[in-house]
């Protein structure tokens, strides 16, 4: 148990202080993967100005499932539009490609089209702790009763993490919560097996947290278009990567050797390919509620360049916001927005596409080979194999 | 047949020149009908700086129902946000009640959130023809390629006239449309059996086209809300004028006399309170699309004032539409919306159900007696007796 | 403290054997206010066979607002659409009249068209709490792994009580849900200050849970509809009880007396009537999901029918499930619905308006005055009032 | 204007008579193009057993663009759910991509999750025609007058064939739907420059009709799942055939040529990716409405295989229907559905996620080249170029 608790504290640090991107893991396009478009700084959601992300991540036990007791793979992310101190609300929009899944506060968004405070992504069973936390969070940081009031319905996603964490062990606590909260930054986001992506899985391989960025062209505008995304879906067979399936060619060579995990298959209460993936979209393109309800629809379909058929059992929901107009209520009769016109919004649709596509290969590079509960063991993407995939289809870049 | 030639364009000239309203014909608040709120100069849609409204009228033939001969009870209503010249787009939403009926341009409007151009409103089986030739009248009047482009997926909607009119006789022309666009003008609205309410039955009465508005306080903006309605929904029983059941003494008294109309009953496809009411709801007030959805979905509670519980058979379908930001694609890279904040929507909100609520008794109170197709004849409400049930009731106004 | 503690428990157990109802104390019919159709046998959403409903009553403390100490008026309300044994789901849908509130499991009600399990109401700052105590409920409660898993997405729904509840205390805890779903029993509801109505305001008088019910005529199928609804909006001047406006008869009187408590009007974050409604709708007529969005949207009608007009700051959420049809997981290719046609949903709709106009004017008459945090004192409809308002407008049932 | 007639002639027989599939034309299976799933016997929408297809082609006049004289490029297809002669209505649900587009009679869609008779894609400016003379066409063929009145709100989608044809000539007649509606079979279907699709422009290249299906496993109900697309959207930088970026091949070499077409890329209104594509997915399986909705969001997902990004300016939508229960005002009080449980939709949505994907590419296979307005030529993709390029990344069938 001691050691169990000091992986966890090892961790939590490295998704702070030291992530695989930091650490000089490669990401996709380091393997030489091709993607469209240009990336920004950080090629990360993180690249949008104020955005600031926090992972808390859960590590901890071995051995078969005993409920309560583990072993725990878990964890929580926090996302702020506007960074830790800012209060006010962004424009905001979603978008259910399959709503097996939740998202807290979803009726407020869709009413109103204005995010407040930060949004977080946990395991399923854990919404209702992390959003109770949120709460508590806010009362504690934010001073204005208004201010306050606006934050008082969360927003909570999540994907199931159950073949691999001991999900009906609650084992996400409050301060758990809070570390995420308070350790959100700006700069470079941990991916893989953190945050709330630590027990996930994404095309029958080791999923969790992928990001990635794009940058608009200057004369259309120069925005900066950033996406997160929680990848636990698909099936292998589905799993394609610039176009080439490499999953089915994974499968090929693995069936030639020894049958799928049956465990893992076993372990989807709604079968396999029944997790789910939360897409969050960040922009400082001034856009309106009902422009980011656009956005949030094209970053299904980078989503779908990965595979995806978005099956019976995935919650598959995407949320978009713009960073650019604040809201406040201040008792003004009349507010002013900044608005992209709608007739110069391919870019910024290019731009969702592209890196929604590549956010979710980052998450399957970054990601780790884990064993959780029952002995599950969920290997992670190989490189080498995957380079090899590419290169024999004309599309390795060299 | 000749005589019925002059009848019909007597009464398109009465549409223009000689409305009801403007012949001096009592309104609802003239009989005593109390309301809430404020009303506007004209008590109608107009009211909406830049709002115009055109009729034709078709009234045509008597006798037994000929398809292809008549008699014809119909027209069409052709409204403009900002009036025939300007081409400009404004900020638009809806609300489908009930979508047994038809709006064309429905999916555009959602997802762009903008109106170009006129709307029109006319029966049933007319909508193709009405929508082509406001696409002709469009290639003749909008000079520039893009506004005309705009303008290529015409609004329209419609309710059902077939228990007075020869509604499979497809009476409605091209020039009709026509003449209700370049006839569309400011200031007072003719009311009653005229343009697309020409042959409407509302609560098992004639009803057809009424209107209204209001004038937020001053210091909430000093906003107008302006209200126009083409009623042809619910039954007898429902009605509610002012919170008294008038339908349910008039059916009283009927009942005592003798019983409904059969023939009116029985020709309603769908049967009886199969109707609609399209509600269309203009402000100067500068909203957003989000908002206009929000505002929409208040003219319902306006309508359930009047008894309706929006039958199946009904498509209660409402467009509202905001005058003040204009959008035209202007290749500029960043627009500004000026827009009322959510926190001061609640007098708009009440605005519009009262609005609503007086238009649709308008409505009422100026159709007049009709008979139609099949010797089906229609009563008008009538005047006296409703007088009599709010005094009865301690509602009316003296 | 202990006496304090006392009346906890003697309100959690008026509310499961001794409620206002079964006590003799008058419902809005028994005071003559008039309704349309006629009510099911206990005039309750109960009377739909197999809907439980459960209180939780959580009254505690007095004198000044200290955040954590109270005072507490909150509780909460669990619904169980086919008893608390059954683990099937059943068919759902929502409208959402206006979107300032929360309903957790949106998305998910959305996809499918399915509610598992439960659903519960309860003030705003709980809804984590709540939802995380039903899913360790279920845990505990429901064998089947799919069935359980069913289960995980908990459906909350809230009001907010700030202004009689040290809301911020977040004095729901999980004993309290497990309380209210093991209490939870057919048969007549209580009503008033009970369960997650405890603390409510409706109408600027005190509010909370109604209930009502029609029963459709045997000839249109014989179903029952059922609401329950959580009122906690509007202000005094839209009060409408059976056409007559009550509220503004009020607001006369007490002008003449004193102002309106200056307390109330401040304490609610968003301003007056920036209270809302939770309305659940139950009936036993088969209908497919699409079919009770439809339902859904007409108890905004009967809302209407008792003056609101939906304020900005007001969470208006309608959910309506059917209980014929149950669904589970079951492996079978193919299934079978028993489905009411769309021509006959007239009656259902009728119904549907009418028992939400009544259980929101049952919510007010049960209700009782209440003195909560910061000395803020909110009255009670007076009944005698009401009665003498219904007779001078010609509408009481004598 | 002789030759010119027996032009149009000799093509709306081709349409009948001798589609390219009819006539040994290759379609991209035959070329080698790897797809996945298993195709039905026309790998064609027709193979979902009702489903009836017609089309008429206009092609018409040389020479310069004068409005309404020519040239011609444009035409109407006709779909029935069940055939000519039944008036039955399916389930059916669509999902908007993205709006800039039309689908008349989508309120009512979505209201009852019903579709009557026929629906028919055509050009933009013809959509009130179309609808018009579909309404005449009822009446002439449906005699019940219930079944009549469910056909009266007529369902068209649209998209622009500006740049070939001169689409503000409004050269789409009544006559000409009548010959589609009249000419619809089974069996085969043509694909490419026919009926709604001969003047469109797909990927910078010559579209128009694509189809496709796929059988589900036996074991998963062996329900057909079949695809009719009318394609006009996307720029050719997107065009992706098997995960090939085909588009940004073929662009390298055309640059190294000439430059692309300044005329087309002018001829947008909107500007290059402009254009629209419409998507019907027709299937034997028991689904309810909210389940054709599900249907429907994947064809969006088979479409992002190909490379849209969906731009500002496209209609993506798509419309999915089901064919096992009929629907028909009966005065029964209760009906039952056959239906699919939602756990078993797997095998559905990989389905219509293929098809959509072959229908695509289909379209581009079959399409010729086309010179049409204003000496406006828009290229075939060339059948060579194609296999040539899937052979370098390893993707072609030999």
């Amino acid at each position: 148990m001691t050691s169990a608790r000091m992986l966890v504290l090892s961790l939590v640090a490295s998704a702070c202080l030291a992530s695989p991107m930091l650490a000089g893991a490669p990401r996709a396009r380091d393997l030489g993967v091709p993607f469209e478009g240009r990336p920004g700084r950080h090629d990360a959601i993180t690249d949008v100005v104020g955005v600031e992300v926090g992972h808390t991540t859960l590590i901890r036990g071995e051995g078969p499932l005993k409920i309560g007791e583990g072993p725990v793979r878990t964890g929580v992310t926090a996302i702020f539009p506007l960074g830790k101190t800012e209060t006010a609300g962004v424009a905001a929009g979603y978008f259910v490609l399959n709503g097996t899944g939740e998202l807290t506060g979803a009726v407020q968004l869709d009413e109103h089209g204005l995010l407040y405070g930060p949004l977080a992504i946990t395991n399923t069973l854990s919404v209702g702790t992390v959003g109770q936390a949120m709460v508590a969070w806010s009362l504690e940081h934010v001073k204005d009763e208004l201010d306050l009031y606006q934050r008082t319905i969360p927003t909570v996603a999540e994907t199931w993490d159950g073949p691999l964490n001991d999900i009906y062990g609650f084992h996400v606590k409050p301060e758990h919560v809070v570390a995420a909260l308070d350790g959100a930054s700006g700069g470079p986001v941990a991916e893989g097996n953190v945050g709330g992506g630590t027990g996930m899985v994404v095309y029958g391989l080791k999923g969790g947290i992928g990001t990635a960025s794009r940058v608009v062209a200057e004369e259309s505008g120069g925005w900066i278009v950033g996406v997160l995304v929680q990848a636990n879906h698909g099936t292998l067979e589905q799993l394609t990567v610039a176009g080439v399936p490499v999953g089915r060619e994974l499968l090929a060579e693995r069936s030639r050797r020894s049958a799928l995990s049956p465990a893992l298959r076993a372990s989807r209460p709604r079968g396999e390919g029944s997790g789910s993936i939360i897409i969050v979209v960040a922009t400082d393109a001034p856009l309106a509620p009902t422009h980011l309800k656009r956005i949030a629809r094209r970053a299904a379909l980078g989503l779908a360049r990965t595979g995806s058929t978005a099956h019976n059992g995935s919650g598959d929901i995407i949320l978009a916001f713009s960073t650019r107009n604040r809201f406040r209520p201040s008792g003004s009769a009349l507010t002013t927005w900044e608005v992209v016109p709608d007739e110069q919004f391919d870019p910024l649709f290019d731009a969702t596409v592209q890196a929604t596509e590549e956010a979710v290969i980052n998450a399957l590079v970054a990601a780790r080979t884990m064993t959780g509960a029952d002995g599950v063991t969920v290997e992670a993407l190989p490189h080498d194999r995957l380079r090899e995939l590419l290169r024999r289809h004309g599309r390795l870049i060299e």
